[in-house]
This record gives C-alpha cells, structure tokens and sequence, in this order.
C-alpha cells in the first residue's frame, strides 16, 4: 500500500491512497482524514485503506491523477523524528572529517539523535537557507514510521510496529556541527527541517527488498543534475531497524507516527560515491590533501529517489533546491 | 486563562478550561477538542476560551468540580519537546558531578537539547524505572508552550510567540548520560518520558512575576515527602525564554504547541536547597568528599508545585511514585 498527504484544509493536510505506479490517488478522509490519524487507529482502518488501494491499482473509483508536486511530507510534523547513523563507512568518514574519532562503541551502541519534528519539508520544498556559511549538506537516508511502540521492545519483536517506509533528505549544516557537539548536548541548531518522500509505502511493497530491517535497494542521489551516488542501502547498515527500535525503545514508549531514520547512506565501494558532501569532501582531503568540493550554496539542487528490482520509482522523488531566506 | 487536559475518547484528551482556583472546569470541545488544536487555531478562538474562563471563575455554566488527579498532560503528546538549561549554577554544579567542563560559551550561548515528546506523563502518573542502576533522577522546571514561531525571531519579538506557561518533571537517567555523550550524539536513552503539570497557564495569569521571559516565583520540590528545593526560578535563569526562543530559532521553525523548557531550577544560595538529586550529590562531595544521597529507588515520590504571592498553587501539583517496569 503507498500513502501521501495532499493539502488540505487543515494543517496537516488529507490523507490519499496512491497507486502503485504513482499515476492515481483515491482521497480517503472518510476513513483517515490525515496519515497521523491512520496511525494511531492503524488496527482498525488498515484493512479498509488495503481494500482501497486494491481498486486504485485497477483504476477503479480513483480521486484524480496523483502529482508528485503536489504531496506534502507524509507527516506534514511528527510527534517525534529519531534519526539513527547506521552506516559505519558513513560514521567513520564524517568523523574524519571534523577531526573526532569514531566512538569506542561504533559497532555496539547504535548511534541516535533526536531531531525536530515541528515541520517537515514536502518533498519538493525549497531548503531555506540563513547564511550559506553553515556548510549546508543534504544527507540522503531511508527511514521507517512507527506504530504505537513500548518500552523494552526486542529486536526480534520490532517488525510488528513497523508501518511504512520513506525517503528523507535529512538536512545539515555541518560548520554548525563541531560547536554544538564541543557544548555536549548533541545536534540542535546544525539539524533544520528535514524532507520526506512524496510517498510511504507498507513494507510488504518492498517485496524481498525488504529483509530483516533493511532496505536492500541502491538509493540514488543526484546533485546539481549530476548523480552523485547510489550505494545500497541494505547490506552495509550495520545496525537494522530492528536492531535501531531495540535501542530506542530502552528506557521510553513511542507514539504512533514517529520516524525512525537509517542516517546517511554509505558503502566502503567508492564506486558507489556517496549520500553527502560531507564524505566526498573527506575522500577529497584523504586522497589529495585539499577538498575541491563545497557545501550547498543558494541555488544548487539536490534529488533523491529509490527504484524497484523492474526500475520504477518507490517513493516517487525528493527534489529541491535552495533558496536564501 | 487556565486550561487543563482530561481523558477524551481520543488519546489527546479533550480540552477544558479550569477556575484560577482549580476548583471548578468546564469541557469547551465545542470550541477546541483538544489543546493541540486550540494552539493551531489560537488567534480565531483564544477570546472564546477567555470567555469560558470568566464565567468559570464566577462559578456560572461549569461542567464540574476539576480534579487534578484527573488531568492528562497538557499536552499527552506534543511535536517538539526542546529542553533548555538556562540556571548557570546547575550547569557547573552537574558537570563537576560528571567530570566535565562547563562549556567555554557557558554565558554567551544557550544549551538545549531535543527531547522526546512521544508521551508526556500525566502530572499524577508513575514514574516506570527498568533498573535502578540507571540512577533516575527529578529535574524540577518551568517551561513554556510556544504558538506558531518562524525561523529567525528575534528575543524582542518573542513574548508573542508564547502562548502558556507550565511546570514539569524532567526525569533522568543520570547514570545513562556519561557514556552516551561520549557518543557525541547528546541524550537519548538517559532522558525517558518527562511529566507536566495539572493546569497550563497563560503567561498573564503570573502577573507581575512573569518579567521579560522569567517566572520570578519559587519552583517547590518535595522529595519522599520532606521539602527538598524551593529555587527561585527568575533572578538567575541566566538565558530567558526571549534567549531561548532566539537560539531555538536561528535554523529553522517551530509549529504551535512546541514545548521549551528552562532546564533545572537553580540557585546558587545554597538554603535554597535543590531541583533535582544530582545537585545535592555534588554538593556533598564538595563538602565531605563522599556522595550520600542516592538516585530514585521504587518507591520515592517527588512533588513539584508552584505558588503564587498569595500562597495558591498555579499550575497544580506534579506528584509523581517510582514504580518497577
């Protein structure tokens, strides 16, 4: 089943079902009037949005043609968005990078934070920027939706709570990054909104993509028109979704509708390139001593998109530019 | 106006407007359903809700006696839970119990961190504990909840931006803080569900001990029943709310119903006593060279209260037993 939001009168805008290649969508108010509501009353309207979805993908009783443009984030805001930094190869590069050591913990203790949840950017937003030196970087990732989700959840317990899966550029400003950190509270200011697919999609659409927490499909960043990376997004997480709701859920419960995120990207295949500029300016300055490339300025573009086994668009595409604010 | 959250057929309640004495309530779901959405749609129906409270402190039109017992969280969940720590004397006084510095930009940059907001506790809810070895620990606060507050607002333009003024138990896993800092990431596992106050006020409910983003008025803790800390919570909240709200804000926006909280209570008068356990076991260390007082076993209770010149409870009390999980 693929979900999005649409404008809507209300703030966090209507919730429709979208068909599986992305050209139709049934508005569904009657039974969810947003993606938030469907959530928390998952175990009972589940079936009835399957149901519908079933006739959209027949091209029955549908709402109108579905634009990409028009979708909001899946979760205009969300009660909460914890973004996980699964990828080694990606932990040790931007680590490098700032001059700090990866944790002793690296391949023990997943690495969390908490992020802002108040707005999420649609996935054709613009990326407002105050001053372009923040060092602004994209960070491409996927990440799941949680249903309501206790305390103490064992990783062997965590597929149950798993509802969707998106795309998300999770924005950063990384010359922000060492003084924040250097202050010991962790990211705040360094981490602005964030982007979201214009589609979430239940697991099962992933078919054997999705094993055992992961997501075993390449995700492709392209950067100013030019593809800038597409690793796999399944072998090297190191630590599973699964394995990321055990973590998170040790000492608190989670309310349906939180966004549980892999972190950027990465494979240790430089072939692959890369999720952000933060790791190609780090291989610059390993192998040359000097980094060539430079952040985000005003106007630059980025694109995000994963593709099925057959090469159709999963999520449909993240697509942005950035503007001055 | 005071408002207040009870049980609903939803999981955020249904709002109610509650007497300046927190005797009498009345339901206003035909107004706003819940306070959510009384914050998403404040500047169509605060005078209605203003409205309801004067005929409820004249005793006219009430639903019924309101109990504090009964409340929810102002808000049960919320979209952004962003904690300061704003009382200088904590922030020395806590990192000298771990080790740590205090930051070099201590008195020129705020410290926040992203909380969770999945569930806020009820103000009469336990506190549920995995394990006593994670040193749980009270932190007794004032927070504000914000309406609609763009990128870029300015300390001097931010009084308008605050819409409530409550009271909370940010609780904490001292003895989960150390390593994970370390990670760099900042809190995650070491701050679990954090609990509010019966009543959520607005600010000119405080009169004149609410002054330039301070609530000039003692923060009250009891801790297994004995007064642990009366702090005041104005004269030496080094960074205001105006601070933090200009801090919050320079990356990105915060949607209506954003919670921001001054961090622990603090006064460098020692008679003052404490907000929180962590003080107290530094100062005896400082003292005597050894800690006596534990963190929270199962069992202890903690009580937060605030009350005005005139000795009457604000906000309701916070009182809250450790349970085993």
């Amino acid at each position: 089943m693929k979900l999005a939001t649409l404008k809507g009168s209300e703030r966090d805008g209507r919730l429709v079902i979208v068909s599986r290649n992305l050209k139709a969508y049934k508005d569904v108010s009657h039974i969810a009037p947003t993606l938030q509501y469907a959530l928390d009353h998952w175990d009972q309207i589940a079936s009835k949005l399957q149901a519908v979805y079933e006739q959209v993908n027949k091209g029955i009783d549908i709402s109108g043609p579905f634009s990409e443009a028009d979708a909001l984030a899946p979760l205009p805001r969300a009660y909460e968005w914890v973004d996980g930094s699964a990828y080694i190869n990606h932990v040790v590069l931007v680590r490098k990078a700032r001059g700090a050591e990866p944790p002793a913990t690296l391949k023990t203790d997943p690495l969390v934070y908490q992020g802002g949840s108040s707005y999420m950017l649609s996935p054709r937003a613009s990326i407002p920027l105050r001053d372009e030196a923040w060092g602004l970087d994209f960070e491409s990732e996927v990440c799941v939706v949680l249903g309501d989700t206790p305390m103490g959840t064992k990783k062997q317990d965590a597929a149950k709570y798993i509802r969707l899966v998106m795309i998300a550029n999770d924005v950063s400003l990384r010359n922000l990054i060492p003084a924040e950190l250097e202050k010991g509270f962790g990211f705040f200011q360094s981490k602005p909104a964030s982007a979201f697919s214009p589609v979430a999609v239940t697991p099962d659409e992933l078919g054997n993509a999705w094993q055992e927490g992961r997501v075993h499909l390449p995700l492709v960043t392209h950067y100013n028109h030019e593809k800038f990376g597409d690793p796999d997004a399944g072998r090297e997480m190191f630590f599973s979704f699964y394995d990321l709701v055990e973590h998170i859920t040790k000492t608190r419960a989670y309310t349906a509708g939180t966004i549980l995120g892999s972190g950027t990207v990465s494979n240790e295949d430089r072939n692959r390139g890369s999720s952000c500029l933060a790791e190609k300016r780090m291989i610059e300055k390993i192998d040359t001593g000097t980094i060539t490339t430079p952040f985000m300025k005003v106007g630059d573009h980025v694109e995000i998109e994963m593709f099925d086994q057959t090469g159709a668009t999963i999520f449909g595409k993240i697509s942005q530019k950035v503007v001055a604010y």
